[in-house]
């Protein structure tokens, strides 16, 4: 049984051009004019892009004795309403913890998803059983790893750890991530704010300025540099750690960087809203930034320093962030966004020309792809492709709000925000999940995706370093040994 | 009649993937696994990638009474030889000349070019006449216009000018593109010089310094950003220009920057070397920099900051170069590397783990396709696109030589430079024109490409330009002049 | 007859300690413990410290056919009200005309001059005359010579001119300063937003942006290079033109910089006032910026990347300024702000802690005469020096506001800013001119200060420079000429 | 019984002028013309200058079992044969020894001085002793707190314990120094070199890469912004760190840069000596670095960037170091330089004009005495300062060599080096220790000298962060808790 997406105009990282789209299974079969199948739908005036991918989820998250309130089934039906068709989420071991027995664990609760996922595995703790595990996570098609460098006496490791875990990384083809901001400064600062009696959600603030997220991504690129392996740093938030990705990049390293369309677009003043509760449901790490952050952010993913655009989703509950109430270490981290990434993006960005219509394809979908080592069988409208494809018409408008929205928490950190451009038709593998605001995904029909090892810029990173080596100097009549 | 690229792999700017190439007439009739047709060419070890796009040529230009050595017969020739399926070239009209008449004359040269050619119009002066020219020279599928800011008392433009220039660019959707050079600083420091008895072609050089470019690309980018248009550096060889881009576009600036295959490899121990020939030889605009530039371009490439390769190709004979002999000033500017390009890049790039394969795509021809806007048509292994393919024998080894080469100049500024990579067969429009050594290119068979202006970039600034344009404050009450 | 400062804290830029001052006729005699003269004045709870001076005044500057309303007169009294001891004028030659008879004019207008003063000589033109005078001033003791590249029509030189003069500068031991704004854009800008009906106050603005000025002192910085002449850039009012001279000292450059007490604390939204007047009164050139201007103003203080603090004063009254009703270019270019200076400096800046007391006494006074080279005589307090000395109270509160004020004018642009600290006595060359709010400046004390060439920095940039300059490459066996 | 230095040019910080000086006992009695005392000594052509002031020695220091070659004795009689007068060591406490106690048996050490000295105490651990003791050492005189990042298992303190420690000197009024290098790293790269056969003395610089010392630079800048307090990092040795001072000064941070005059002048291929002797007797950290770095070294010491120029001087005999034959992590780490430091800046730095003499004077004494609270006593040609004072003959000339050096190793890395600028008097607290090349130093004549604590930047640093330290949103109506 075969679609025919027809009318539309095709917009991929590379190129916008007019073409119909046909669909057989869950491949892209055909791409061309005037294509026929079974069903057709109408894309005039659309745009028929690659679905979204989400490169950082927390989906069920265990956190404090409960879990984030989105999980795999609520989580992926969110993203399919806003367009994206993918997402990776975080396999957080326990101390200690085999790596195998935690990704059995995250992968139960995949069963329920709608759309498709990978995982990335995270570091957070070191030993024998870790550095062998991480071959067998590769092989299983996981060549990602995260390392936080905060969220100290929990998952921070620590600099020699880091250093080890990214030459196995260097070894293994895999791409190390970090969460970048020093745990031992933010414990501290947290402790002096809460003695001082700052305890609200904007003590949160206060205690994760953007130096400290600046010095732990520049830190970790030394050590990716000196692993001789390239980096992913998530959720940047700030000109501080921006800045260290340039510096980084030119000199020739390997480093991408992901903000987060809530940095993008949300600011810092919300945590001094008068409402305890809406301050506290924007507590995530890192905070929110002011504007010229803002700018720093949009200016890196125009002039690609910065390369994808994410969420971070991990919704909690007003109940849930409750639990912080005259401590703010207590509330727990994080916001929602998935189904707002896009149309929040499109409208901020494309509509007022910080990017054009394919760099926004590019960010919320294809440079994930091959950065995470998946392209073309993701992001892309190619002929072999998995068709995960949003049909996004341009003049479809929304202002978003927490009713009727897909997560199955009670805010939106964007309530309010008028949109300009939204799906209309939304296909994953094939089958339609979307369709305007009427949403048809199915339970259970999304799979694991997993990725090859080795992409190429670790490959020609990895000749690089090679050459440049340090080279024994030969030496001969070298003195007996002064002790 | 058809012809199949077999057992090969094709490697793009997004991906690399086995496949064969079916080319019907000149175009790319389908890609895929087992394809077959007339003739069979055998791609077995070798890569499969777009022809290169060599975005800045100078072939038959004009100079002093004479012109430069290589014609678009040898030129198109040479770049055939070395992978390059296609040159930009400049139409540099006389002061107070028409464009329209520029134009015709440059045209005239083409008729035994052997690959395909398009042209960037220089804006050499200005006046009524140009600025209404420039329409008509948009519609004839040149929507790209050149600026000197050196060459004082020639081709250089001043300040006004420029601003006028960009903002006439800006509304036809025009790039405009510029050699940055403070002409009026090389013309005093090449005044001096000449005057201290410097007279050597290391005073060309002297006259020229880093800080000299960089002043003049910084320059430019500002009257871009004021006239809001994009802008194109050509030939960057320092880390000054390149410093001013790269800030430039962490503003959000759209600004692509062009380093030269010469100043990627070369030196500026070359202006020092005892024999006047060899010096002579190696003078062009600007000169070649140290080692510490060369580090700056190369991560340029890799980050971004500058996208596309090219070579400046203005060849002159030894005799010519001669001109200047005791007067630096009168050495003719310009050196070859049409043929070299492609070999050399892949060498020092994609062996050395610099660059991807994907990257060296890029630079070479996608990138230059997309900023000029001839994309897919140009610089894509895609079903549909012109059929200008390069087989690419990753193993292939040779010594660059002036013995054998294409170009008609008797000597070769890589000489002795050994290169890994090269190409087995090269394709123009579907033809034939390079198999191993055998060079079967056919003068005449070029053709002229036209470009559409408006790229999507143009038109993303333009839409911020007008959002964040200076609004008039609204007032009542204001008082009577004071005079 | 002596004077005694007794019971002060000796605040210089090098040091605080507590000691009298003994003052005989204008020289400072003596410096300890437990001194006595003739008059004594009790300095207890207060800071003496070295008079300050500022750099940068238009005192009675013609300005078509009326002049700045501020002359040698009251200006100097404002100077003298807020601590500052002396002035440096600019004299204006009109084009064409020499430069001695210039400083002829505008000496005659110093007789009323209640405080020391200097000038600086502007370059407005450019001519065997103007090279030849170049001696003669610096041999009246006027070392410094200030280029416009804004005013096109009017006082704006070329880069050939500036070139030139920045060479005759560096061969007589003389320092160049610029007022750094492209000129030919600022018009073209003008011109567009007057067309486009924008025409108020805010135009102004609009017609000078941060990128233009940054472009200036970038370009300034690079001729200062080539021509091996140390530079100092008036009025840094932004980010933009502050990274140029950054990046420039990073490099061994020697280029100073001067914000404004304006620039330092008042912000854009000045010209967004709904009160034409009160946005007209703030027309100045460089327009006040954004917040974000003013840290990096700020920081370039403490960190010594600027070097001084200085008005610009060139008063205008209402009438004056109604003049551009209709036509923002018209409006008379200047504020005031001699009065206010050092208070307003001290209270965001002192008192905030951005600065300690002996760098506010650096940026306000030592700084300055080291640069133009009069110091000890000026900005010292040590035996020998000048008796210009302020004895500030730190305690001394006071509103700002045009009520009172010692300039003609009818307004003040920091009206209605508090302060604390301020004068209780002020000396110039040893009178007393201030005590607390009595002002007994006395007309026609001031004398012209003669500075000396060859500042410590100019001869060790020049034999840099020697050392660096570009060597010929002897050859034998050149070739002949190829033509 | 009293000493004029007679007909000699005055060269301080801030000036340079003519006159004789009086010293009395151990103090400058008097400045001026025509001074007369018992006995005159006679500097014509010279000039006469604060004696040098090194601010990072390593005498007698414990090493491994032994101790560092040249003790208090010869140590200081190095000094003052090259012009410098005081020393600031090192004391460092075992880990768990009371701060106390270390000082009490770094004091036993100084009693063969020659001239005066004082000491950094270092933080080798943590715990409420330190804290403690800490208020103990800064009322001693010593407000200045040494942290070694590097040095893992050893001296190392970690981020906790810095950020800590910092806080304390915030508190305290005291100064916080750094050795910046990742010792994690650094002890990985070590590991994984000799697993290699990477033993060499190279080993060493291979081991330490600018990237690692750029890393620990920011880190620790990052920490001290959080404490508020300004930080010291010392031997900045490449542009990484000096990259990192200058973006946190530009943010108003206050870090101040200590090059070294090793890393100044010497660079990295004295590791790839072929003698194996030759390059283990240049192991010091950070090792010397490439040109590079040199050039950015400089233009931070005429910028402002970087303030004070220091010699690290830890001599050990080649004997020592032959300790670290077949293991270069043995080689015990230090250079001399105490006697070699002002006449190698003097020659490379004045003479070349990269230097006025009153910067150098600044960059070898008087930036450091006031850095270090102890201004004008030490570092300052003025009446009641202590008489340490350097007569400069700008023409003396001499051949660096190991042979009639003061130090007591036998080799110096600066061998064969010829400088031209050499003392002709020296004189510590009056009495005279050099002359020419006759060494009068007088051992025990030295003396401890204490120095204060909040030096004016401490006290502005703390004005401004308590003025922007976080403030709590003050809200009613707080939800009741989640839980
Ligand atoms: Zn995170
Ligand atoms: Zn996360
Ligand atoms: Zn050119
Ligand atoms: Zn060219
Ligand atoms: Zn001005
Ligand atoms: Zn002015
Ligand atoms: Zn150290
Ligand atoms: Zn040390």
């Amino acid at each position: 049984m075969s679609k025919v997406i027809k009318n539309g105009t095709i917009v991929t990282a590379d190129r916008t051009w007019k073409a119909d789209v046909l669909i057989k299974h869950d491949k892209i079969e055909a791409i061309g004019p005037d294509l026929h199948g079974d069903h057709e739908f109408d894309a005039t005036g659309c745009y028929v892009m690659p679905g979204g991918i989400d490169p950082h989820t927390h989906l069920e998250m265990p956190f404090m004795g409960t879990y984030s309130a989105d999980d795999f089934e609520s989580g992926t039906r969110a993203a399919l309403a806003g367009g994206t068709t993918m997402v990776v989420d975080f396999c957080l071991p326990a101390p200690q913890q085999s790596l195998l027995e935690a990704l059995q664990m995250w992968d139960n609760k995949t069963s329920k998803a709608s759309c498709d996922y990978s995982f990335h595995m995270a570091i957070t703790w070191w030993g024998k059983q870790v550095f062998d595990e991480m071959a067998t996570v590769v092989d299983k098609g996981i060549p990602s790893f995260k390392h936080f460098m905060a969220y100290k006496g929990a998952l921070m490791v620590d600099d020699d750890e880091m250093y080890a875990s990214f030459q196995r990384c260097a070894a293994l083809g895999a791409l190390p991530l970090v969460h970048a901001e020093n745990g031992d400064v933010v414990a501290a600062l947290s402790e002096k704010l809460l003695a001082d009696g700052n305890n609200g959600p904007e003590g949160h603030a206060y205690s994760r300025p953007p130096e400290v997220e600046g010095e732990a991504a520049n830190r970790a690129i030394m050590i990716a540099d000196m692993a001789g392996v390239p980096l992913y740093i998530v959720h940047v938030s700030c000109e501080q750690s921006h800045e260290a990705i340039r510096r980084a990049r030119q000199k020739g390293m390997r480093v991408y960087g992901e903000p987060l369309i809530q940095h993008l677009t949300l600011d810092e003043s919300e945590y001094f809203d008068k409402d305890w509760d809406h301050a506290a449901r924007r507590v995530m790490s890192p905070p929110f930034r002011n504007k010229m952050h803002q700018d720093s952010l949009w200016a890196g993913l125009s002039s690609g320093s910065l390369q994808v655009v994410a969420t971070d989703h991990c919704a909690f509950t007003t109940k849930q962030k409750r639990t912080g109430v005259g401590d703010f270490t207590k509330i727990p981290n994080g916001t929602g966004g998935l189904e707002d990434r896009m149309p929040v993006l499109w409208t901020r960005g494309v509509n007022t020309g910080r990017l054009t219509m394919n760099e926004f394809v590019a960010v919320t979908s294809t440079n994930i792809a091959k950065i995470l080592n998946m392209y073309p069988r993701k992001g892309a409208i190619v002929e072999g492709a998995d068709a995960d494809i949003v049909v996004w018409d341009p003049k479809r408008k929304k202002t978003i709000s927490a009713k009727g929205q897909q997560s199955v928490i009670d805010y939106n950190v964007f309530e309010g925000v008028e949109v300009t451009g939204a799906p209309r038709f939304v296909f994953t593998r094939g089958e339609l999940a979307i369709e305007e605001s009427k949403v048809e995904a199915r339970s259970g029909h999304g799979e694991f995706v997993p990725r090859e090892p080795y992409q190429a810029v670790n490959r020609a990173l990895s000749t690089w370093k090679e050459i440049t080596a340090p080279r024994k100097v030969e030496r001969t009549g070298i003195p007996a040994t002064g002790v």
